[in-house]
């Protein structure tokens, strides 16, 4: 395939420019020259330096207009003050890409992001694409395109392979060179995307998708910015058999203030985006070493279909065996029992093996034996993946210890290697030969772990008919989000709005008793701690008293806010209170949440989260994720709840993915009742966006 | 200090005998000879095989009485079979201790075991000590002693240093070797323990304490099989200043399977054996490379006081520094904020910082810049250890990046450091100067975070008076349970037994309604299941009917069970309910355990535990830890539990640690009142230990 010709000018120019080179060669600026100079980059370098006539043995040029033949790709190394210009003059040279180094943009407060809104304004009506700004550059190692600062370019040569790195962070780059270099992992492509203020890790990502020559694609993200084109691009490389690998950091809350402090992004929590990511068919890894180590093990291989199966373990030492099987557990990865073929293999040798490892220690670990083991585990249905585990036979008889190892290489089933000691000859040794291995138990299970969770992108789900809702106020009060969510389908507890006392005792008469009676004020959204709440109301009498007693509480506790009246509710009662809830993350996009009811669960912070809209099957998988849900799903054989029914409220709550203006809807308690006896929402919350971030 | 006699015959024999050694170099049995030699062993090698007359070139003899000289350490590598004429010759010879390589002992099933305590009584009865028997052998590197058939003696040299290994696991003492020598961590001794039938893991430990040339003692653990011995130890090290840093396999139910099935021994919970450890002072670390990579990290520290603050992180990376951030949040090790000192001090730099990140990217990580902020940020209270974060400059700048750090290795705040980049100069630059280096931010989070938590040896408790308890049941009925609860100083709910419905009826009046009436019979553990149980009891007659209904269904159920009456209970209510556990593990010993009641706090899994007696001011730490307790601990505004006295609960319930013969007991629930109303226990259990393991 041909590369369009942004992808042409961004990883194989045939002419750059390099805009504000230096001529110290050892400075950020001078780098870029030296680098592509080092590593034998094929095009034309046109430096541009107004102070001097060449840099380095290479032609010096004074600005763009005057380089001699048409730049493809424009390294811009000046200030910020000084990018517009710069982004101008090579726009009306017909430059069709420029990486911008400099910082101070996005990332750097108020005044930074109108100067990052007026360069992207800048650069669309004159035609040209931007890489950056705070963009550290790029690196096409095939081509020798080392057009970046990244000091890690001093590496004598570059290793080239099926890798393709896209990061949100310049210096990581670097670090992930570093260590493919040592471990025999190279790469096609590393884009350092900066602050996309134009190209985005989704239009990168698309581009790699149809680079021929990238396989694997890595992913190392501080934030996420543009939801709709990342997914646009999981998608795309799923259908192109690519798969992509994600490193996160902001994985907690100190790591999100640090990243949203660093870039200057809105932060989502961990739970939205590792679902986001899922969602898409974007493969996660939680350590650093296995976004390195892992490319090897997924090259080639598509996400799981649901299944049941788990890991066989062979090893040459049982305390090594051991640490993959903790770490793998820990991972909640199942480790496969000894299938009886494998057993009675080892039986000749006169080993007796079993439990939950193939210990082959006593067998001496003979590579007739070894390729014996692993074509029977190989062969296993019940087996995902094979871990091979080598001691010290790996530091010194790689021939003997890994060699038949290299059989497995691309095989349908992984075969992932653990080396025990520090053995460098046996890691080089698998790596080139295509064999996924790992220097560290943690890591070996981590992307073991990743692999076989990888789904395939989860179907879209049209959202289904909306309530007509008006947005007039921030949020709706709890009778118009009962009345809203009623629309939805989802079966409410009977109320009705009373204005007095006596009116409060007429309704709790036509509705049953009990009854509870709750303020009613769009102004108010704790209830109870106003003394806006009164349960358990057995008469007319009772409730009239409540509705007074009420208005007195708040009256005095918030005299400032608007009434519309008391909320007279029948009670309900069933076998477990859920909560339900949906949120529009800023940066992610809609989310339906459903957890256990109450204070424990909101402790436990047991909840799940997917992407909404979903389907009935996805919200069915969600009940099962909730720990505190497990009573009503018949643990210890008490009574089912009315699973149907919940999923179908999870369902209906989720279409409100299609009202781009409902922030966040919240459904607590939803009564659970028996088997057929349906659910019931007892209060219901819906509060709109008013951040002034909404798309439409 | 010179060593005792026992401590010199393992790490300093003046001559050593090995028992079968073969005449070939290659095979296990031989290779000992060969790394003896290879390693520059300088005491006298006595090979003991009766059908040669020198293996490569050293005189052959054909037992150990015909060696010329008195012999203080023998390697035997017979075959399971020969051992025990081995151990008895080399007693006769005045051998002071011996190792034994075969296997097929405890390990090895019934055979096994009884093979294993006929060879511990002989080596007893004859006077000689033992290391093993399944022992790889052991190591001292500073004298040569390479007295082991562990492959990776092939090493060309062994790095020396202050970390000791003790292993239960044979084959990992190669490969700590091999990553210690990768990275410059050496080692004073490594020992293999095997089954450890005689010398066990505290034994040795303690001879370790009192090795001059070790600062800090490493343990891998498959199993615990002597406590008193390992605590002794702990305590004794403890008290040297010597840190004692554990890793352990068998932490999720899979490696816990595998690890039982691997040594022959209990198997106990990760918590148990986690809150074992902690206890005695050993600190513990989560992943293999911090074991090899925070002795350095350890060495001449003490354990923290329980302590406020957090760890500062400099970074040269924005990204390396924000991975770092989020593996220490993951752990729960607060990140501290920026110092004033340290703002003030970049701002002259031109450099603004704040957030939970020192960067100096901006500020070029000049090494003057480098040593002012880590001055600062050691001189600042609030934080506890200090993390430098290393971007590409330590790949091609070691002298700059990271020479200046070498001004606090051994500091007394910690210092440590991670390289994000693969930078081996660096990594052997720090470590030789004795700075903690990692190669992953996992890892160094983990060993930091180890570090942090690190807490001295809990003081002993005495267990207080006991109950007079008669076991001659394999369990207490529930009235029996709660009369011994109670004479421990718990209250309990009014009970009393009722042998028939009108009886019933009477203790009912007597005790005051609502009651609840349950089966009593020491045959039936699970009563509700047999119909066995009736609450909220409102009157006499109700109770009557209600003991006649309890007694026709568990005829009905459960035929058989002997029964002793029905247990008529004042009904109690409070602002929660608690479980309170008592366990005498069979390998870790006692433990009290405290969670939140009910079935929720079942599934979450949350409770804390430790070794029983508990003091006052442990068992209100463990009441802090249970996370579905902060409802009673004021958690939004809820009304406060008497947490003193479900504390004084804790600890009544803790001293049953004095009584040997109860395995478990348990409160479930036990009602925790208001401030001031104390807790009430429900229903209570006590089951006798009736294994036969009892130490008594």
């Amino acid at each position: 395939m041909k590369p369009t010709k942004l992808a042409k000018s961004l990883f194989e120019p045939d002419r750059v420019a390099l805009i504000g080179a230096s001529s110290d060669l050892s400075k950020p600026n001078g780098r870029p020259l030296k680098y592509l100079l080092k590593h034998g980059y094929g095009g034309t370098i046109y430096p541009v330096n107004p102070r001097t006539d060449a840099i380095g043995g290479v032609p010096c040029f004074p600005n763009i207009e005057s380089c001699p033949a048409p730049v493809d790709h424009a390294f811009i190394m000046l200030s910020a003050d000084a990018v517009p210009d710069a982004v101008r003059d090579c726009a009306a040279a017909g430059v069709a890409c420029a990486t911008v180094l400099a910082g101070g943009f996005s990332e750097a407060g108020e005044a930074g992001r109108a100067r990052q809104a007026d360069l992207v304004e800048l650069a669309r009506s004159a035609g040209i694409r931007l890489l950056g700004p705070n963009s550290i550059g790029l690196m096409n190692p095939a081509r020798g395109l080392a057009l970046s600062a990244n000091a890690m370019l001093e590496l004598p040569t570059l290793s080239t392979g099926g890798a393709a790195v896209v990061s949100q962070s310049g210096s990581l780059i670097g670090a992930l060179l570093s260590h493919g270099e040592a471990r025999d992992v190279g790469f096609s492509k590393l884009i350092s995307v900066g602050n996309e203020a134009d190209l985005t890790v989704g239009e990168i990502g698309d581009l790699l998708v149809d680079d021929p020559v990238t396989d694997v694609i890595l992913l190392f993200l501080e934030t996420l910015r543009d939801r709709d084109r990342l997914a646009t691009f999981a998608r795309n490389a799923h259908k192109a058999g690519k798969p992509v690998i994600a490193y996160r950091v902001g994985r907690t809350g100190a790591g999100q203030a640090l990243a949203q402090s660093h870039t200057g992004s809105l932060a989502s929590s961990d739970k939205v985006l590792a679902t986001f990511l899922a969602h898409h068919g974007i493969a996660e890894v939680s350590m650093f070493d296995s976004l390195i180590e892992a490319p090897r093990l997924f090259a080639g291989r598509r996400p799981s279909p649901k299944q049941k199966g788990g890991v066989a373990i062979v090893t040459t030492t049982g305390g090594g065996g051991a640490m993959v099987v903790d770490n793998l557990a820990h991972r909640r990865i199942d480790v496969s029992p000894v299938p009886a073929t494998v057993i009675d293999r080892l039986r000749e040798h006169g080993v007796i093996s079993g439990g939950g490892l193939v210990d082959l220690t006593m067998a001496g670990a003979k590579p007739e034996v070894v390729r014996g083991v692993i074509s029977d585990l190989m062969a296993t249905p019940e087996i995902n993946a094979v871990a091979m585990v080598v001691g010290s036979s790996a530091r010194f008889h790689p021939d003997l210890a890994v060699d038949p190892l290299l059989d497995w290489a691309g095989a349908d089933k992984p075969l992932a290697v653990y080396l025990v000691p520090d053995a460098e000859e046996s890691l080089h040794r698998l790596a080139r030969g295509g064999v996924p291995v790992f220097r560290t138990p943690e890591a070996c299970a981590d992307a073991l772990s990743s692999l076989l969770r990888w789904q395939a992108p989860v179907d879209p789900v049209a959202p289904g008919s909306l309530p007509g809702i008006s947005s007039e106020a921030p949020s709706l009060t709890e009778s118009g989000a009962l009345k809203a969510i009623s629309e939805l389908g989802i079966a409410v507890a009977p109320s009705d709005v009373a204005h007095n006392a006596e009116e409060a005792g007429r309704i709790a008469a036509q509705i049953g008793f009990p009854v509870a009676i709750k303020i009613a004020s769009a102004d108010i959204a704790h209830k109870s701690e106003v003394g806006g709440v009164q349960l358990n109301l057995r008469d007319s009498a009772e409730a009239s008293h409540a509705y007074e007693t009420i208005m007195e509480s708040v009256a005095s506790i918030a005299p400032d806010a608007r009434i519309e009246g008391a909320l007279v509710q029948g009670m309900v009662s069933g076998l477990a209170e859920v909560i339900l809830g949906y949120k529009r993350d800023l940066a992610a996009g809609p989310f339906v949440m459903v957890g256990a009811g109450g204070v424990l669960a909101e402790l436990y912070d047991d909840t799940s989260v997917r992407v909404a809209p979903v389907s009935p099957d996805v919200a069915r998988e969600m009940i099962e994720e909730v720990v505190g849900l497990a009573p009503i799903r018949g643990y210890r054989g008490l009574p089912l709840g009315d699973l149907a029914s919940l999923t179908e409220a999870i369902v209906a709550l989720s279409t409100l993915a299609g009202d781009e203006r409902i922030a966040e809807a919240e459904i607590n308690p939803l009564v659970v009742g028996d088997v057929g006896e349906g659910v019931v929402a007892a209060d219901a919350l819906i509060i709109f966006d008013t951040s002034g971030a909404r798309e439409d």
